[in-house]
């Protein structure tokens, strides 16, 4: 009943303030529920019936509700259908100043006007009741359910002998505001829908999809940005907000404390990437600043969840007076850390966990079944985190990650597509959902609070806040990174700081005080802004800030002062590594291919010039991210053997005495390297893997060998390329291809 | 929310009667709920707050409800995998004794025992409340919502002046029976979620996935099968069970009426496709025994809800005596027959609405875009079924049909896979949700009424109705039908009468009275005895009965007596027809083949006595089914060229008057041919242009036209065949080895 609930609200509109307190109240709906209204009349009246007049009417109410969620329901969906033919209208027609989410929200915003504005009013019908008899409260919490006897009006049937009938309402929450003309609850939406249904997957696929060669090249940066910079922006628009507030007129400051405002400079901080990487997967934009983006925006959104949380704990459970306290904001700190590390290792593990199950048993045999498991086991990442109150969406994220780079080479090659494709799929139809519903909410949602001076404040904070995530920390970067983020790159970040699905998704949680209502339209605002404005700018702003666009390998703009992939500089001890997966799917395909070096004709200038950062990168192997190189090395030489199939297995790897577990957790398929068949080119994985391959060849060749770089760049690419379009009938051709060739 | 809806159920088990009415009342929950209720507990007492206690303790129970809900959802998701798991191992080890829903049943029923024995129990807290003040019945409705004022404890806390709150309470429904120990109805299952969340899929994939030249082959018997055949039973069992039940003692025969026995006939008609088609599939049995099975099962489903909905209707607003009333049963009746029309058109309009889209805009250049939006019209098609009050599934069955008929040619390669992939999968997670739903709903649904009387009459019954729906019809058809249904074969249609989700879903919909209780036990029961040992002995069954497996090409059954396919036999006067396709996927296959007649070596022989038949069917062809020919002509002359890429264009088959209309509808690309391209081999929709096609190369080259026939249908089977194993890889190695060849 999700989609009820998500819908429901829209049937009404903001109601005309009523000040005085009446049992009846009116309350907008959408024109569907006063198209069907008449029905319910006519229903209620033209029915002859044996059984009372009031089980027939609750009869028909009920058709007509299940009538109402559907038809608006349907709403949303026709405006998702018409945004898709949109967005493919504008794609063909190559309008690059809109782009998908804002065309999303800007139809949510014309559907909901439409609603608001066409909303006819029904009637809900409150009662005040007490206990019967004497009132017995001994109880700490008000009862579960009422039982409400109710006499049954008996018009013609007279069957039934009892003319009263127990009714039972099952407790929903506090009214705030009995004074208020509050939206009767039942019809409010549920804002965990958004945290439950729509977010996982959406942030699933983003680790999923991550292309993690680029984001380990970058973690440091990313890192950074991350938690360093979220957790600044947010503390620097929480005080500032605080003071501006209390500028503003007594009854706006008057119900802000510091902790709401800091709860706003939580949920206004995280990027979101949606909108910014369409453009920039359009465009082919210099990979590593696509990287930048892709993996902050991405945890980003896992330190947001994380640290509202922390601040909304402390708010309700550690301070006692609400004024700063050393031990409830330690606990906060260690609630913040703790929930966030725990979320992440419970995400890791079940990854970890399906990539074993994946490795030992021969269930890839039946791609439906291993894709099935494949979308339960991340599933149950979300319901494991939420069941021992961790943050589900954070180790869904990292779930997503090692499903990506341990599960992903263990699967059928059909199972590899059809989760991609899934998830894909289910991470559009969430995102348009939201940027609809955003649109849409403008209108309908009852708890909008205008308020102009807290909406241009809060838009210069947020302005403000990723300035400050943004340069401070580049110029911090700067001292020690080798390939400087230039200014423009600089520029560039901070206007892909765009809002987006988190931020609402917080705001809209809770909208109990004035003050959160005030702040939910402000955030509304930003994202409409940001989405709408920034992201439509954000084309010109890549050719005035002459970044490289529709770069075509790897020539980044970071690469002239010499790139150093942190996770490619691990130890090279191991001669095996070139064996690996250079035996494995790359080997095949020359195999059958055998002349693919013809596809690297219109790349081989640049990639040539790759031999001198190669040089670097040896050179400066030791000089950086040590945490970095110790986490890859470990990888190559125990993670990787023991969750996939790829060489050095455990046997080479793991101390002698350890030879029979060795043996136990290495399969035949792994010894004789039969998991050459498992691999593909359309993997970000293999990206990442084809990565340490690169290493072990240079390795062999010597270093600075700028051919065989060359090769394998330009290869790499091409699965790139492959993965933005559709990769099977690029397979298909290319096997056509070869095919032609023999 | 859904999720949430549906597994609360499971964290009570059937509680232990209590006959006092307390306003405390204890009911079992689960293990889970147990475990966390100490946390509650604990968080209640350590919290040292600035809020009251009921604001901290109304938290707690709300995060604990949270944590419960996730929890509880994770068990059926971790049941999933386990029966996955196990389903891969049965397959692996070629255990044939046990198929996958009869394991998901086998296993529900374990968990479903754990949970219910051990079982903790909690509290859940009822009041009997009476309006405040002076009651005002005024309204024929109780009211929506009830207010309800509760003394606030406060020890600590003195910032809030009030003591009193208000609490909302929801209406939920009735309390039939005030005395008996009711389960809570906040935790009570919506079975509603099976009609809007988990059958669609199912039925849409049911349509999408039909086998459609072997459908309309067998329509009649079909068609004769599930309208007839279905309401035929329900009325037998019906009036049977009716009989029987008043021989019952006292207490069981008093709360059954007529209608209810009719209603458990509509509910326990329907047969259900999936673990005998998983059978069928995996033997590869017979085309022709699969078609009847499949069509029929798809079909009767739908006959099944619409029947019920009638005979509900009937005895809520119709009947006023509950006796026979003939102006009663005439509107059920034209209510049953309009409703199923209406759907059927809803559902193919919107199909057809689809084709118009995916082919006059190129919307198919972006795969996402384009299955997103094929997602999104074939979901708004149960929407709008439900939002004009017809039944969704009927809808979502048809629209799937015309789906796969007409969409399907126009989609890109990339979402043809994808669209079939995502509700492959979403069919088997929900069907398997399903299936362990039953088995844990045995033990932990609260509203069971076990009577061993009713439950051995209701299992004689359902056989009674099976063989009534499979031996007289089966006479009868044989009466007129050529290509006889031999009495194996019926043999095998009554063993493959397996109850399954529909009858579930309808049977747990409505359990108010006593009598729709033993119902929902006795069909339960049959569920799962159908699909444990039915299922389990398909297998031996099909040995036993001589029915011919490991069919490799169309060396049919019932070719013995020449096959007519009355699709087949449609007016020829098409020259052109040669020309669609051939000439389009098939002739590209063999372009890129060359070769493909070496393929045919293994089924040459059974292939070249086709020609007896496919002569057979040229002179049969006005015999039967004026109808079905009448509308496959129409669809080849009108329907397909309006709405897919095919030829003859509307251009040839229109009036020269309409030219001007006809060129407006008619693509570019197909006229130009340019189509070929959007045609690949692992669509049965192809299988049936590849039918029309090979009519059209059978009147080339003169009737029985041995070699092209047979190659053809041995493409065809290896089109299926593909079809059962990955289409993707298949078609790889396919190309690889024409590569090599070449």
């Amino acid at each position: 009943m999700s989609h009820c609930d998500v819908d429901t609200e829209i049937k009404m509109a903001s109601p005309s303030r009523m000040k005085d307190a009446t049992v009846l109240r009116k309350v907008h709906t959408s024109w569907s529920s006063g198209l069907l209204l008449a029905a319910l009349t006519l229903c209620v009246l033209t029915s002859g019936c044996n059984a009372t007049d009031t089980d027939i009417a609750l009869d028909a109410k009920a058709t007509l509700n299940h009538r109402i969620q559907s038809l608006d329901l349907l709403v949303f969906v026709f405006l998702l259908a018409l945004t898709v033919l949109t967005i493919w209208l504008f794609k063909h027609h190559r309008v690059s100043w809109l782009h998908e989410t804002g065309l999303a929200v800007i139809y949510g915003l014309i559907v909901g006007a439409i609603i608001r504005y066409a909303g006819t009013s029904a009637t809900l019908v409150h009662m005040q009741v007490e206990p019967q008899g004497v009132p017995t409260y001994t109880d700490k919490l008000p009862p579960d359910t009422l039982w409400f006897k109710y006499p049954v009006n008996q018009t013609n049937g007279t069957k039934l002998p009892e003319g009263i009938k127990t009714y039972a309402y099952v407790f929903r929450g506090q009214v705030h505001d009995v004074d208020e003309n509050e939206i009767d609850l039942k019809a409010t939406f549920d804002p965990e829908v958004f945290f439950n249904i729509l977010l996982p997957p959406i942030i699933f696929y983003a680790g999923y999809s991550l292309k993690k060669k680029y984001f380990f090249r970058n973690l440091g940066a990313i890192l950074t940005f991350a938690i360093v910079g979220t957790t600044l922006s947010a503390f620097l628009i929480g005080g500032f907000m605080y003071g501006c507030v209390k500028l503003m007129p007594k009854y706006l400051s008057s119900s802000f404390t510091f902790l709401d405002t800091l709860y706003f400079g939580a949920l206004i901080s995280p990027t979101d990437p949606l909108t910014i990487l369409a453009i920039f997967n359009d465009l082919r934009v210099d990979v590593n600043l696509y990287a930048l983006v892709l993996g902050e925006s991405v945890l980003n959104d896992a330190v947001a969840i994380v640290l509202s949380g922390a601040i909304q704990n402390y708010g309700e459970h550690y301070s006692n007076t609400g004024e700063f306290e050393t031990t409830a904001f330690l606990r906060s700190l260690s609630d913040f850390f703790s929930i966030f590390l725990l979320s992440l290792m419970i995400g890791a593990a079940m990854g970890c966990l399906t990539a074993l199950i994946s490795k030992f048993t021969r269930v890839r045999d039946f791609p439906l079944l291993e894709s099935a498991l494949f979308v339960l086991m991340s599933y149950s990442t979300f319901l494991l985190a939420e069941a021992t109150e961790l943050t589900g969406v954070v180790a869904v994220l990292f779930c997503g990650i090692c499903q990506a780079h341990y599960t992903y080479n263990n699967l059928s090659e059909d199972s590899r597509q059809r989760t991609k494709q899934i998830f894909e799929l289910l991470n559009f139809l969430a995102e348009n959902f939201i940027f609809s519903y955003i649109g849409v909410s403008m209108f309908t949602f009852p708890k909008h609070h205008f308020d102009a001076g807290f909406i241009i404040t809060a838009f210069i904070c947020a302005a403000i806040g990723r300035a400050v995530n943004v340069y401070p920390l580049s110029w911090l970067l700067n001292i020690k990174r080798k390939p400087k983020i230039s200014s423009n790159f600089q520029h560039m970040l901070f206007f892909a700081g765009l809002r987006g699905a988190m931020s609402f998704a917080l705001a809209i949680r809770n909208t109990v005080s004035d003050a959160r209502q005030t702040m939910l339209t402000a955030t509304s605002l930003i994202v409409i802004f940001t989405v709408v404005i920034q992201g439509g700018a954000a084309n010109f702003l890549l050719n005035w800030l002459k970044i490289p666009v529709g770069v075509d390998d790897e020539t980044e703009q970071l690469n002239n002062y010499q790139v150093h992939s942190v996770y490619n500089s691990m130890d090279n001890s191991h001669p095996q590594t070139d064996v690996e997966n250079g035996g494995g799917g790359r080997g095949k395909l020359r195999l059958s291919g055998g002349t693919e070096s013809n596809l690297d004709t219109p790349a081989d200038g640049p990639n040539g010039s790759l031999g001198g950062p190669s040089g670097g990168r040896r050179r400066n192997s030791h000089e950086k991210a040590i945490l970095a190189r110790i986490w890859a090395n470990f990888d190559t030489k125990y993670m990787k053997p023991l969750l996939t199939h790829s060489r050095p297995t455990l046997l080479e790897t793991l101390p002698v005495c350890c030879n029979p577990i060795a043996r136990l957790l290495t399969t035949t398929q792994q010894l004789t390297q039969d998991g050459s068949e498992f691999r593909r080119v359309d993997s970000d994985s293999d990206i990442c893997i084809d990565n340490d391959t690169g290493n072990g060849l240079g390795q062999d060749v010597g270093p600075g060998t700028g051919p065989g770089a060359g090769r394998r760049n330009s290869l790499s690419r091409m699965e790139i390329l492959e993965h933005v379009q559709s990769p099977v009938s690029t397979r298909i051709r290319l096997l056509g291809f070869y095919g032609k060739k023999l």
